[in-house]
């Protein structure tokens, strides 16, 4: 008793559903009438090249006009053109893939003529927009011009046409809530944003522009003019040619092209070409990384086959590289699926980690090629690279090839330079190297003032994400621990065998310890009285680097350990027992002045560090006025 | 010789079509299928209140259940269940939207019965997971049961079946790429996400009950157990109720209810429920604003008949308010459409403005309410009101009933109370009202010190927006300037007509101003010499209010004046010509004492406003070392 039968697509159903699901962007039929139109006018090209089609090919332009008066949109092309026959397969029977069917046919041919893709279903896209949508087309087979017309319901007219030129004319009545797309500024910027590298000249009105002066003319007769057809796109950009035929300008025009409103160069550029296992091409800039890293405007462009995409690369650029700009060219890249999917795909994730090696490549030969050119433009790059290394594995193991460690006086090295460097005065008692930076010049100048005048090199970590980074090292490297300036007293940075010897018995110590503290009357401060040269300030405030770095990592996110972030800071105030001042300290009678002298070389430690503020700052000026008086 | 015709759909191509536009997430499927099933229960559910349908309705839960061994899924119903002819008729025909018709027949009384869609299409969504899907359905009408299965071709067979209860039962032959979709753990994660809050209980497995023991029981006897259904929605959120049915605690337990993971309590809920225009319910929360604004997590979520769509609300709630958290459920939001679709959306554009007007007298009501607990509040939700204020011209109309200005000490004015207790003192000569303020209490202590000292109220704005803020209220109130306290000397801040009589004559100015000019020798800095009391400070760095605060404005993204963020600081430095001290640098013959007198306190003046920083601080400290010693 079973019954078989076929599922049933109910006709009167499809248009609204094509209006609500096909596509989100209203705007999207005419990216898809001009990738029609691009279509039959490369097929054509193609039929012709294989002696397949008989014809003058003509100029092949493809023409988008608005007429106003009538209320219509017409995007009119000079290509296959359809006889009624296959108006009748292609038009009337949705979502029948010609393009799929003449692939199939021409496969060997085909492959490198750059045929775009879904014709059939794209062209039901125009009623989105449209109330009425008609087709007056001429196939080049020399058959009679056939017009179809379509009011949205499913009943379509066909009758004879009279046109002359094989091609297609697909005209839109645009339907009154939908205005906006005969407005010329409209249609001029969608054309610019869908269709500006598409291989076919795309004519959109006319400009006018000025001829040379004909001989003999006078100074002051105005130049002559002509109006030329307006092309609004460029039909051969950079990513399709190959990195031989370009010179350095040419790349620097093509960003220019991309990224009109940038006025900053690129730094430079990496060309990606790839044919197997998947097809890519592209060319990514390094701009210039300011302060305002404005990642949001002038993204990568995804295209497919010169069509735009879309500006959200996420999911198919790693997450680093985001912040790149440029075009990536790829049929393989599957669209319209989530993002979640989209990083489960083999393809995209061969994609991904190709592109993470060409930019590791391209990052070691600039490095080769031009050292000093390219430690010029670490500052704007290292965000990228630091990023890179902390969140792709295998961008880290080539980064020693070409990630630079400043030091605060300007130089730059590689790890192994730095290692080189540093091991034999920066290795402590147990055989650990120890790395000093700074994360910022001026606010820890007497701290790295010290480190240097103990012949000790301090680097300049100042990027956001470096104490993640540092971690992710001193996991990586072996024996290496990296410290800031001010997270110890300079002889404790670095703890050697020797020691210093102190001019305070240990009982001196503890008074002095017990005074200072209760002096300044702060538990967020653990005195600490330590022998050390007698050259070395007098009073010194340091933060011990675990916790430090622990919050940092916190605050930047992720990483560190739970609960560090909401840590109150915790620093040491380090009294120097062989210093003059603290001698004279002990040796001072009255507790009015001794508490006075504390107070002063106490701020004066905080200013250091960056920590007398509001009241107490003000309090240490006018007690400073009057010390001066 | 016109022919007409109708569109013909080629079935063929309809799944690949499904699998490829109908949604971007795969995972939506589960969404769809749950939400047929919940249509069906509450149509049954329906007919039996107005004694269309004479059944039993049972606990009329939807069940879902994973077979790992047979590789299916399953939803199952107790809903209306279908007849041969319906399936013939909702299933074997594409597209045709049975809760339409339904909706047609019974409008009136359907109207508040929670229907929820779109019956049809989303069933075929199933096919994006399963290679073979079937149905057991049999209808509340008491006809035989039918089986109905289906391999994605269109190709499809249906026989008897046995089933003894009316209902439907789905079964997904999970396809191998999607066996993500038979763990347990996925399926309560898309459960949980897409069905929390659907009308209909949904069980998903069991789990084990705590009883209580039997009387007489031992101490250390378990106590026993048993297994329950697992019910993973809450078939009856907080939203659907009316306002007047829910506590203080049943909002705050919602909040817990939809955000789990948030430990912090809400600041206090809007509820919204509105009919007409269009049909809105929904909770809206103000979290706590803490310093790490993570907007991107926890965030509004928006509902249609209880099936959540998205926690991307942006387009359809005024932009300073997607800060805030909960839920907006509404029929009336077009789904799948753009962003700038949705801006332009009629309907949208009233949910969005009906919104805004809720919040803000939910905002006014609650100052009126209980002010100290208000006050309370302010700076965890000022972000979002200053915010709403910039940006929302109907929100700042009705902000002056809610808006706070806080003073330094704590306290906070209206804006009417702040002109009111300021307008006597703080006006100058003419006729404007300086209202003076501080963006950091720390930073510009000794200024604001000197501006309370002479009796002026100053606040404390410290918003990163507070620039633009500023402008505007400018630009809205009448003769109202703001000054931050360091943008001048406070004698010069709010400009008197009485004049300070000078110590110094004008030549003796001149050559004051020429020293210390020269001794700085630093252009950023303009040197001023000016009448002042003499126990006004006397160095002092300032910064001019409209240069600084063009600059923020332009660092905080738009307004300001182009090419401003670019302008190096300038500062003027302000040189009290009635200071003792400067009667004593006068007086100083030796050009090296006196030269030493200005630097140090020229750098006093610096460090009062954060301006002494590395070399030049490390040698003020070890300078002032020895000064003390």
């Amino acid at each position: 008793m079973s019954q078989q039968g076929k599922i049933n697509v109910a006709v009167e159903n499809i248009f609204p559903l094509i209006k609500k699901f096909l596509y989100s962007d209203h705007e999207i039929f005419l990216r898809e009438l001009v990738s029609n139109a691009t279509d039959a006018t490369l097929k054509l090209k193609h039929l012709a090249m294989i002696g397949e089609a008989n014809v003058e090919l003509g100029d092949q332009q493809i023409e988008v006009k608005i007429n106003k008066e009538d209320g219509t949109l017409h995007i009119i092309d000079q290509g296959l053109g359809m006889t009624e026959d296959e108006v009748q397969k292609y038009i009337n029977d949705i979502a029948f893939s010609g393009a799929e069917e003449f692939l199939e046919k021409y496969k060997d041919s085909a492959k490198d003529s750059g045929i775009i893709g879904h014709f059939g279903l794209g062209f039901y896209s125009a009623f989105m927009v449209a109330d009425k949508v008609e087709i007056i087309t001429k196939s080049y087979k020399d058959e009679p011009a056939v017009h179809w017309s379509c009011d949205g319901s499913p009943n379509y007219t066909i009758e004879p046409a009279e046109k002359e030129h094989f091609g297609t004319e697909i005209i839109l009545h645009i339907s009154d809530d939908e205005k906006e797309f005969l407005e010329e500024s409209k249609i001029r910027e969608l054309l610019t944003k869908y269709n500006k590298f598409m291989p076919v000249p795309i004519k959109f009105g006319t400009k006018t522009e000025t001829l040379e002066k004909p001989e003999g003319a006078k100074k002051d007769d105005p130049a002559p003019t002509k109006e030329v057809d307006n092309i609004i796109n460029n039909p051969n950009p950079a990513w399709t040619k190959q990195p031989t035929e370009l010179e350095d300008k040419d790349y620097k025009d093509f960003y220019r092209e991309l990224y009109p409103m940038q006025f900053e160069e690129p730094l430079f550029h990496i060309h990606l070409n790839v044919d197997y296992p998947f097809n890519l091409t592209g060319i990514l800039y390094f701009p210039k990384m300011t302060a305002d890293l404005n990642v949001q405007k002038d993204r990568i462009q995804l295209y497919q086959n010169q069509v735009f995409v879309t500006d959200n690369v996420e999911g198919i650029v790693p997450e680093f590289l985001t912040m790149l700009r440029g075009v990536i060219d790829s049929p393989d890249i599957p669209l319209n699926v989530s993002r979640s999917y989209l990083q489960a795909d083999g393809a995209v994730k061969k994609i991904s980690s190709y592109i993470t090696r060409k930019v590791a490549d391209k990052l070691k030969s600039l490095f080769n090629e031009d050292r000093a050119a390219f430690e010029e433009k670490w500052n704007d790059i290292k965000i990228v690279i630091e990023y890179g290394m902390l969140s792709e594995d295998k961008f880290f193991e080539k980064s020693d090839a070409f990630a630079l460690y400043p030091t605060v006086d300007g130089s730059f090295c590689t790890w192994d330079e730095l290692m080189e460097k540093i091991k034999p005065a920066q290795t402590d008692k147990d055989g650990k190297t120890v790395v000093l930076y700074a994360s910022n010049k001026e606010a820890q100048h007497s701290y790295l003032a010290s480190a240097k005048a103990k012949g000790y090199e301090v680097l300049l970590l100042d990027s956001p994400i470096v104490s993640h980074l540092m971690q992710k090292l001193e996991q990586s490297k072996e024996n290496v621990t990296f410290a800031r300036v001010d997270a110890d007293s300079v002889d404790n940075l670095i703890k050697k065998e020797e020691e210093q010897i102190s001019k305070l018995s240990d009982d001196e110590k503890e008074t002095l310890k017990k005074s200072i503290t209760e002096t300044i009357a702060d538990t967020s401060y653990n005195v600490q009285v330590e022998a050390m040269s007698s050259d070395s300030a007098p009073f010194m405030i340091t933060q011990p680097e675990f916790m430090r770095r622990m919050k940092e990592m916190q605050a930047t996110g992720g990483g560190g350990m739970m609960g560090f972030g909401n840590m109150p800071d915790m620093y040491n105030l380090v009294v120097n027992a062989n210093h003059e001042l603290i001698q004279e300290i002990m040796a001072t009678k009255t507790a009015k002045k001794k508490e006075r002298l504390i107070k002063q070389s106490v701020d004066l430690a905080k200013l250091s560090q960056g920590l007398l503020k509001g009241e107490a700052l003000t309090e240490f000026v006018n007690r400073s006025y009057e010390l001066i008086k």
